[in-house]
């Protein structure tokens, strides 16, 4: 690392949130709830200084002409606050994700191991314009027992302390160090930031693809996040023509800017000349561009796709069209245009449905449903931390297990390892969970 | 990637590896097993070969002068293979990875959520000499259903193939695709496989310290492997001395070159007097030079440790001695130089004990045991694919669930989110599992 003032300065301030989560990782389950009640009441407090603050950032941003979305974003009021409130109170009363037994074995006679469920450590968490996504992840951070480094928008500087004053304050009438979290406010921070990977565990990125992929490819830490969302959904031979229809207009409009929504979809040649005339009439009164192939265009969709087409990410009102010879040919394409994001088949079926959901090695593989089901909160995950295409777990859409990991734990009786290797003593490996 | 007419080669063979596994990861329990004794059966065709071509092998690498425990590594007998063929056999008898139902629940009637384990897809294999590990690996990944690219030493080329034409023939006899797994020859292609983060999803390094530092520094590609193993055995005020001294020589002198052997002792002043005159005259008639803090060399360990001994990876008949001045003392001093990968505490305080392994944040914590029980074997994960000291599970031993990731499988009846986004209906998120 590069060293200058600020940052060892930062280096500094990372060891000391370190410090006080490992001391964090101490606390009991109702020590952490309790924490989190502390910063929701906080916040309730300070809500006149926080929107003001706010106030203070939407003005500038104004002024400086931040585009409408991003504005609209940055944005608080006193009902989007109380959800962030109620948001927070909805983590602390979550099942304690720490703790957890997932492993206990007697070794040998007297030598007893447990897996458990610990804190990851400290968090790294980067975030674009939203100031609410503080409140959202400090609150994650404290209830699975990790430090958090938060840098959120240069836009919502003002907001950001505020909040930040405010849950500190918080922490500090709680068992919690108020250490534990630290808010950093220069886009410099960022370059130090995924640079300490001996004292940060795990990079949370908040924010566009662009955004997302530029920290990947910018730290050694592992991140959490996902930068494509190319979603599928193929409509099989023997298909249900008005349930698919549903299906796919709800998998693409119902919030098009989400990774979720479909960007492609795939026809079996057989089903097209039924399936195709309807859907693209009623995509097209919903306000949606379709590009297709040759076989798409001759069944009457309007623009022709480019290869560009496949694989891309419209976040938008926009759907390419591709009819396919048979369904292997549809997984081929998924297979080679998709980011294993969630991919969806509707079929009446039963053989081809398994096949498709064995076969696309997607995070999320569906039948006869929107692939914008794919969520934390939909799947009753409790908090959703983020949604991961990486293959690795954690996969999809990830709850409060992202944030923690696990330890061995072994009590023995004065047992060593030379009587085993030299075959006096044996393992009987009985595992003493659920039995 | 530089796109080079070796590297073009290796990506259409990396691809054709992806292909074929994905139809591995659609074959059966059964079907995997059997592939394991159709390549243990070849193997056992082809002794004479491999034993021939591993001749080849070490007259090559005796004349160029391979140190000698490296030239013991390359050496195959009969008696090594038949260990190699026995563990595959025992590899095919491994409760089955992949299918494994980790959740079920249902969303809203008649949506219904499963999360089940798969295969990752392709695993990158990059190991020093020992040519038996080729054997072990491809074991390991066809039985969880990855396809896999090996490379092995350059000393064992002609070993490696030897071994890599039996178990392709093996598998050629078995529903697996031979084609799942591919050998590479030439060391310009570790630089190209490590490039290919869109066709393989985990790579497992297998060699020296310095060769998975290498590794891991120079992929963006996930890596399953531990470069430092600086474990510690801190000795409490309330000890049993003779267990103490016991479980401190085992985990020293057993197997120092291990990675889960001790590099420092952490001595609680209260007892250090009585503990360490025994304890260094054990030590020394046993070969291990002590360099200490200057309260250890008061109490008679001869060499004076520099900074440098603190953190350091011996892995020889060295250990480095401190006296401490309490247990804080102590896990601050692991906190700072340990590699997170196993510490031990000796003491008959239950307390002291659990104090010590909440506190501790390494992938092992273990009381009155010797640390060379890190193992996967130890623990009874029935095969290790490695130990990992990262924090982000698979961490620590990792058995065959290191090769293995999950999918979400949502199955509906023409659900889409609209209604529930507005309100019209509601999820019930009800766990289907173990009720």
């Amino acid at each position: 690392m590069t060293v200058t003032s600020s940052s060892t300065e930062l280096l500094s301030r990372a060891q000391r949130v370190r410090r006080s989560a490992l001391e964090l990782a101490q606390c009991s389950d109702a020590q952490r709830s309790a924490a989190l009640q502390a910063m929701a009441t906080a916040l309730r407090r300070h809500e006149g200084a926080i929107l003001a603050a706010n106030q203070l950032d939407c003005h500038g941003a104004t002024q400086e002409g931040l585009a409408a979305p991003l504005l609209a974003r940055l944005k608080l009021n006193g009902a989007k606050l109380a959800g962030c409130i109620r948001g927070l109170q909805e983590v602390a009363a979550l099942p304690d994700p720490l703790g957890c037994l997932q492993l206990h074995r007697e070794l040998a006679p007297g030598l007893n191991l447990e897996r458990v469920s610990v804190p990851l450590g400290v968090l790294g968490v980067i975030f674009e314009s939203r100031p609410d996504a503080v409140i959202q992840i400090a609150a994650l951070a404290i209830r699975s027992g990790n430090g958090a480094l938060l840098k959120g928008g240069r836009e919502a500087l003002n907001t950001c302390q505020a909040i930040f004053t405010a849950l500190q304050e918080g922490l500090a009438k709680s068992s919690v160090d108020p250490n534990s979290l630290d808010l950093l406010t220069s886009r410099g921070e960022i370059t130090t930031l995924l640079q300490l990977d001996e004292l940060v565990d795990l990079i949370v990125p908040r924010g566009s693809n662009a955004f997302v992929r530029y920290i990947q490819e910018h730290t050694r830490i592992p991140v959490l996040g996902h930068a494509d969302g190319v979603c599928h959904l193929y409509v099989d031979q023997q298909v249900n023509i008005p349930m698919a229809i549903a299906v796919a207009m709800d998998a693409k409009i119902q919030y098009p800017a989400a990774c979720n929504a479909i960007e492609t979809l795939l026809v079996h040649q057989q089903v097209a000349a039924q399936f195709l005339p309807p859907a693209i009439q009623a995509f097209t009164a919903a306000g949606v561009t379709l590009r297709g192939d040759e076989q798409a265009m001759a069944l009457g969709v309007p623009e022709a796709a480019t290869p560009e087409d496949w694989g891309q990410e419209y976040l938008d009102l926009m759907l390419a069209v591709r009819v396919v010879e048979d369904m292997e040919e549809a997984i081929n394409h998924i297979r080679r245009h998709g980011s294993r994001h969630t991919d969806v088949i509707c079929t009446e079926d039963g053989a081809a449905a398994e096949r498709f959901l064995g076969a696309v090695d997607s995070a999320g593989v569906f039948h006869n449903c929107s692939s914008r089901f794919a969520d934390g909160f939909r799947y009753g995950l409790g908090a959703e931390v983020g949604i991961s295409t990486q293959t690795m777990p954690p996969r999809g859409p990830v709850g409060l297990e992202g944030l923690v990991t696990y330890r061995y734990r072994l009590r023995g009786h004065g047992h060593t390892v030379a009587p085993f290797a030299r075959g006096d003593q044996s393992f009987s490996h009985q595992n003493l969970l659920n039995s």
